[in-house]
């Protein structure tokens, strides 16, 4: 049995939007899935009078992060909010996996606090899927780490392989080093020192430097990076996306035989991956996009139990216990 | 009269397409402007047996530097290439502008040896024109530095804010610094200090922080980072724009009335922009994209004419003096 812990505040559709794709991952789930439903039991009862399904629990929480709230200090304070109650639950062991589409930083802080770093990782990273003319592309780290060392990208570099491994069957994923140039040399200190990191480690399946424009084409499964270019990266694209798709919204009804328009909202359509993982902590932690629809929360317990059904935290801390233990030699 | 040295050998379509922008250029433009075409002469006499204009002159160049070599290298090596001719013929005062749409490494590099830095600029910055929902953004530093200081980014700040009014009429530019949130504090250690530089210097019009997704809705003139995060940026919103483009070329010969999809492609479409300045040093200079169309070239040269009715380097020279001073100050 699967039981994952949903955040139902969080997000600007709650708590309507995740408790509805929590019901649409339950009624195509297999037996042997538990959804938690954390949050306040009166809007939730609003919402859901009755569980309708004996896979759906309702755990309370009286307290609410807002998306304004200083991340680590309204963890610290908010004991009883959603986002502390679900990771809590995940350290005790009532579940397996938690998912949010509340304050991404309050999250991470919460994640940090509450189940840890895997041991040999310093700096635990947000993974944004990007959606690609090709294949997604995993880029790490999306906005948990503004000052990265060249060792963290290496640490990005591992924790992307396994996630992208685990969770989408690739055997050797392709590693790129989002960088301005082809060359090597090319870049800032950062990218510099990190290509030298990368290419002389051969547990990675490095293909090089990736420049701005080929990440559309999807040239490599892991995409690593500092925390501040990725979320600038991000939410660039998101919102380019949103653009393009708001534009072409009336087009898609005209009725006409669109398969090219069809391609680009496929393409451009975040909801269809369904939220971002932090790699690096002791547990599976997702955050949700705060627009999330209930399709884009349905896919986040999808992929929260691939994550689970491949020993995904157990691959990743012996992977990078390993890494560790090589680095620390004399 | 404006005199402008164009280099007839640089980019993909080289040397038709940038020879018809200047035709383009030269039927459209009031008399009163010379456009000097640097190149090899058998070359140019292949698309233009006999000057069809007498604005228009052939400089020879017997040399080309190809988009691969290290520009720095290239630059010294290579005295008769038609980058060197070029601005050598501003260095001599033969023309007031030079336009080129071959290695963008080469131009900057061979910019800063033969026009050299405006006083009080330590690094000069590519300013890439960015379509937006609203008005365009001028977003520099697109990969001139990699390793940027907050100084620098007050720099590009002056030179971007110059820029926009000179050429756009906009009296008090707005300015950005790319971030990744709205609040104070934000961001990596660059953007942390930068920040507090931005704000205490009274000359700039500093509306804050911009994240990732509020650039394509305009709410910037001028938009300050590094180079690297610049230049990924850049990249990454061209092949956007390139990808949506292709994908939607079909429909919009289908003839119906489509002005969402024609907004969409007024709004992605690089060329009506024509190059972006290097904006710092002691002349004009103008690199265009590789794949620039006879038009890109065409609205290129017309910036050159408008940077130079409007007097634009003696007001960054006046400027950017007096921000020195400032800075020197006991």
């Amino acid at each position: 049995v699967h039981r994952i812990a949903l955040d139902v505040m969080g997000g600007d559709g709650a708590p309507r939007a995740p408790i509805e794709g929590a019901l649409a991952a339950m009624s195509e789930a297999a037996s042997g899935l538990e959804i938690l439903l954390v949050g306040d039991p009166a809007a939730i009862a609003n919402v859901l009078p009755d569980p309708p399904h004996p896979g759906l629990r309702v755990v309370p929480a009286t307290e609410t992060i807002a998306m304004g709230e200083a991340p680590a200090h309204a963890v610290r304070r908010k004991k009883d909010s959603s986002i502390v109650v679900g990771l809590g639950l995940q350290r005790d062991g009532e579940v397996d996996a938690f998912i949010s589409a509340g304050s991404t930083g309050a999250v991470m802080a919460a994640s940090l606090l509450i189940l840890k770093r895997l041991p040999g990782v310093d700096r635990p990273a947000i993974g944004a899927v990007f959606p690609t003319a090709g294949s997604p592309t995993l880029v790490l780290d999306s906005g948990a780490n503004m000052n990265v060392r060249p060792g963290h990208l290496r640490q990005f570099a591992h924790l992307g392989s396994i996630y992208i491994a685990d969770l989408m069957g690739i055997e050797r994923p392709r590693v790129g080093l989002l960088n301005v140039g082809m060359e090597e040399a090319k870049g800032d200190e950062l990218a510099v020192a990190a290509f030298e990191l990368l290419r002389s480690d051969e547990a990675l399946n490095l293909v090089g430097n990736v420049e701005g424009h080929q990440i559309i084409e999807g040239v490599c499964d892991v995409l690593v990076c500092g925390g501040f270019v990725g979320n600038v990266l991000l939410k660039f694209y998101e919102s380019i996306a949103g653009f393009v798709l708001k534009l072409l919204h009336g087009e898609s009804h005209a009725g006409q035989n669109d398969t090219d328009l069809e391609r680009v909202f496929r393409v451009l359509d975040y909801a269809e991956y369904g939220g971002a993982p932090l790699l690096g902590v002791n547990g599976v932690s997702i955050v949700c996009h705060g627009s999330s629809s209930p399709r884009a929360i349905k896919n986040a317990i999808g992929v929260a139990v691939r994550a689970l059904e491949s020993g995904l935290i157990g691959d990743m801390a012996h992977d990078l216990a390993s890494l560790h233990a090589v680095e620390v030699k004399p």
